[in-house]
């Protein structure tokens, strides 16, 4: 059982975990799923495929179907939809179409590190009754952003699911998911880690802001706001409008590289776990990063009142960065002008080396050892 | 907005509608993500490839990828759930091990309609809390099911979402959804509705009970019920443990059908709206159903108690039949023969006749036309 007790948090540095996220509870059913879903793999055989072992542990997972690989996801939006309403009660605007491209980001920048091409997304929206569409401004900007952000990641919408489910989910509120099923095609493409080697460059991509991941520690903070979301970050943005900036879709990127005859050897969507996702590939390197893209306005902001210092910071929220491409050293400059062109920021931030499995942040004289990050 | 005012449903017939479900609210917003998906397709063709447009509008979404064509889809549990939770409270059992193989099922059954090899499946397991994982028994139950469910199956687990929602999801409770993805291979398995013709038989597979469709009228009933949960069904079977016999897993069925050299013209997974299913395909024909299945005792007693006449019983409930196999008139004794080696009863149920969209069933002297069942 835990062993958090309830702090008071109207001062001093708030955690993760004071935000009421606790591991330690999720972690055993986590382990031992992935046990279970492991002793699965075998069933591929019956049908003539086998999976790709090495996805195990990565973000999306792969079979091997022959002429491609095929990756799929299913991934969850979070507590990002709690902030669109309150939001929307102080402001009187939906920000369901932004909520909409969270939840396919979540899903698409996963399933594109192994290196595949999103083809379908479903959407998973499960309501909490009836009622929640009969607001048709806010069901129709969820539809809107779903669909322009299947533009912009040229995928198709296959269908989904718009359960009502009064009694699970609360009342007026909605979980919304998406799953992604796409391909590795050609099979040169798969990014699963075998190709990642000393002297690598490791690429930036710029965030939008918070993204979809830290939200239980943005909303936490509101307490000790004055104003609440309405406090202004910068001049003229609220707190709440910076946390609502949508997720980047990272996929026409990846796309743009692999047109480009760029294959990246490794890529990491930075999440839950901040910079600390640096450390996800399983072998034994050192990632020494010697520049740090500038901090997103709200992810300073939330820094300064949650009073972290800069190693916690980094290793819960994105602090600019929502994803990096591990590529041959020379062709880090290019993947920098390739993201550019799409419209996503980029650095060269720094390189792969063999030795201990340390993610050295130089600018900042921070260090992330191997136990700070246990996925598998 | 709605014209449905709650009403006393103590006694009198019990519709689906005042079990707390108000498809006006819904489809609405249905209709138009329908129509914005559909506008996605062409995104594949930047991929080249391109979508099976019949299936738009059937229970999975299937492209063409050159060799082999992929089916995909989420699928949400519903309120089953709900159930396991009083019926845990009530005898201090799990029955997290059911509903795993019930969630599963949702996703494969519907995935098999369009001829479809399952070959992954995702979990999504969204908790009101991380407190929810802390009982470990549920949570261990929910992983052996999940597991169990895709051995049946042979599919590979690959994955899955397991976050902590609280404020979103309800304290206690869990939204529960799966999402999978498979082959149509060789592309002639492809069943989306073009080979249904005059003359073909209407296979029925038996249902394990009322699977995972209806049960917000099923939960409704036990205000009427003295003893709740505990009212017997039959002797020694009380109306919680009938309620989550799990949902029958018919893809055993469809990959031996498939290796005895059959494919079916088309499919039809029974589950919300009942026997209305049947009228699924789009094309213009007469369903004459001449041999109806026994009823599961859980949905007489359901019947009985709701005081539906037939007609509401089998527009609402699958009523002893999960799955209907179209096939060509002379197969049918062998999917019957087949269905049954696989531990699954079956019944060569009445034949497709062309002629006005109605379906007959002759033995209970109930017809439902084209009006009664909209689905695109």
């Amino acid at each position: 059982m835990s062993t958090h007790a309830p702090q008071d948090s109207s001062s001093g540095t708030l955690s993760y975990e004071q935000a009421g996220v606790n591991y330690d509870l999720i972690d055993p059913l986590k382990v031992s799923a992935q046990r279970a879903a492991a002793a699965t793999a075998g069933h591929l055989s019956a049908h003539g495929f086998t999976e790709v072992k090495a996805s195990r542990g990565e973000s999306a997972y792969v079979v091997d179907v022959g002429p491609f690989y095929i990756a799929s996801i299913v991934e969850c939006l979070g507590s990002k939809a709690l902030v669109a309403d309150e939001m929307a009660t102080l402001t009187g605007k939906s920000y369901y179409d932004g909520i909409a491209q969270d939840t396919i980001a979540m899903a698409v920048n996963d399933l594109i590190t192994v290196g595949a091409t999103p083809l379908v997304v479903q959407a998973y929206w499960a309501a909490g009754g009836s009622d929640w569409f009969g607001d048709a401004q806010r069901a129709q900007a969820l539809v809107a952003g779903w669909k322009k952000a299947c533009d912009t990641c040229q995928v198709a919408w296959g269908g989904g699911e718009t359960p009502a489910l009064a009694g699970i989910v609360e009342a007026g509120r909605i979980d919304l998911a998406a799953s992604c099923t796409g391909l590795i095609n050609p099979k040169e493409r798969l990014s699963v880690g075998d190709k990642l080697a000393d002297g690598d460059a490791i690429v930036l991509l710029a965030s939008s802001g918070i993204h979809a991941n830290g939200l239980s520690l943005a909303r936490k903070l509101i307490e000790r706001l004055p104003q609440g979301y309405l406090t202004e970050v910068q001049p003229g943005l609220t707190y709440g409008d910076a946390l609502l900036a949508p997720t980047t879709l990272y996929s026409p990127v990846t796309e743009a590289l692999y047109k480009a005859g760029i294959t990246p050897h490794y890529c990491a969507n930075i999440t839950g776990h901040g910079w600390r996702k640096l450390l996800r590939h399983p072998g034994k390197f050192t990632y020494r990063i010697h520049t740090v893209p500038p901090v997103t306005p709200v992810l300073k902001f939330i820094q300064q009142h949650a009073q972290q210092d800069d190693r916690e910071a980094y290793s819960t929220l994105n602090m600019g960065a929502g994803f990096a491409l591990f590529v041959k050293a020379d062709q880090a400059a290019k993947v920098v002008e390739i993201s550019k062109a799409c419209g996503i920021d980029a650095w060269v931030a720094g390189a792969v080396e063999a030795g201990e499995k340390q993610l050295l942040i130089e600018p900042l004289n921070i260090r992330f050892g191997d136990d700070d990050l246990q996925l598998r």
